[in-house]
């Protein structure tokens, strides 16, 4: 349903996001090298699977010897564009908005420029050094800065309206906390849901 | 990888969770009955994928006439366990936790039952009417309550320990908003997990 570069299927991707992040802590505790085995039993997938998912991308180990986890790391880096950082506003700064703004936006290849709310109460207050802007402005700033992203923590009943012109102001992808479905709206939108609300219910069916 | 009742795939699970959601929406705008393809339509699935998910459960349409939303609600309701609440805590009450503690649990099958923090200068601060409780009495709340699940809401370098305690006071289950993966170190019990930077990774690659 939804695309994706080079033919490399979604789980792929997820699961090269779950790669880099266990080689960042791999390198914190000192270690320089890990074979497919041991990398697939940490994260609970098999070494052939690991050998697969970085075939995709031409294979990065060493044969008898494992992956090199600084230069793993590094070409890992590079497929997820995690030194070219994208910049990205974040529309809502509610509780889960403010709570989203002190994320390590550096560690994941984005930028934060903008914080944007229409709670005109909020309006200049500074949070997390950023300073809220009124949602009224965001026309004008996407317009000086293009912004590449837009976190969109505001209620579903709102985000019709604001992805739509978000979109017009030549935004193209999202990263979606409401339930409203953007990308049925837009489908040329390139969009990453965070559905928290699926994902208790689905906790919940798993309990029995 | 991970298990679930019923042989039904993860995937479909994680689609009724979405149905339920957009039936309680149909319901709200007083929509009564819904066909298949509409309802696939809205949603970016097919047709054939929505009586085939339904299917997994015995199905529930009406050859010609499609679903009754009221009906189908109560059905999925059922599957997901929504009017069958579980208790369950909440560890960790930073920007995060803050932000989780204002969802709607009940409407997802949960109850909120307690929030911890090991930071001693929280303690008994009430936040959205729950009052903080010290992570040291955690052991005594549990035995007596016997929560069923934990939100987990901690830094990852704490995950381990407070993972393993909990699941030896009898917890387990997990929603992890940690990045550490806690279904490697208890393969017995049900992890959900959201991973929010492999999440903005993802979308970070999407965007080339």
């Amino acid at each position: 349903m939804q695309g994706n570069k080079d033919g490399v299927s979604m789980p792929v991707i997820r699961r090269m996001a779950r790669y880099y992040r266990y080689l960042c802590e791999l390198e914190k505790g000192g270690a320089q090298r890990i074979s497919s085995g041991a990398f697939a039993n940490k994260l609970g997938l098999t070494a052939s699977q690991v050998r697969q998912d970085f075939g995709c991308f031409g294979g990065f180990g060493h044969k008898g010897y494992g992956y090199v986890v600084d230069e793993l790391k590094k070409e890992l880096q590079g497929i997820l564009g995690i030194k070219a950082p994208k910049s990205c506003i974040l529309v809502g700064a509610g509780n889960l908005g403010k709570a989203i703004l002190s994320m390590n936006y550096e560690g994941v290849g984005f930028k934060l420029s903008a914080v944007f709310d229409s709670n005109p109460k909020l309006e200049n207050t500074i949070i997390k050094g950023y300073t809220l802007r009124p949602y009224s402005s965001i026309g004008d700033f996407c317009q000086k800065h293009r912004p590449d992203m837009a976190i969109i923590c505001i209620p579903s009943a709102s985000v019709e309206k604001v992805a739509t012109e978000l979109f017009q102001l030549g935004i193209k992808s999202f990263w979606n906390f409401s339930h409203y479905d953007i990308s049925v709206l837009l489908p040329q939108a390139i969009v990453e849901n965070v559905h928290l609300n699926d994902s208790m219910m689905t906790l919940r069916y798993r309990l029995g």
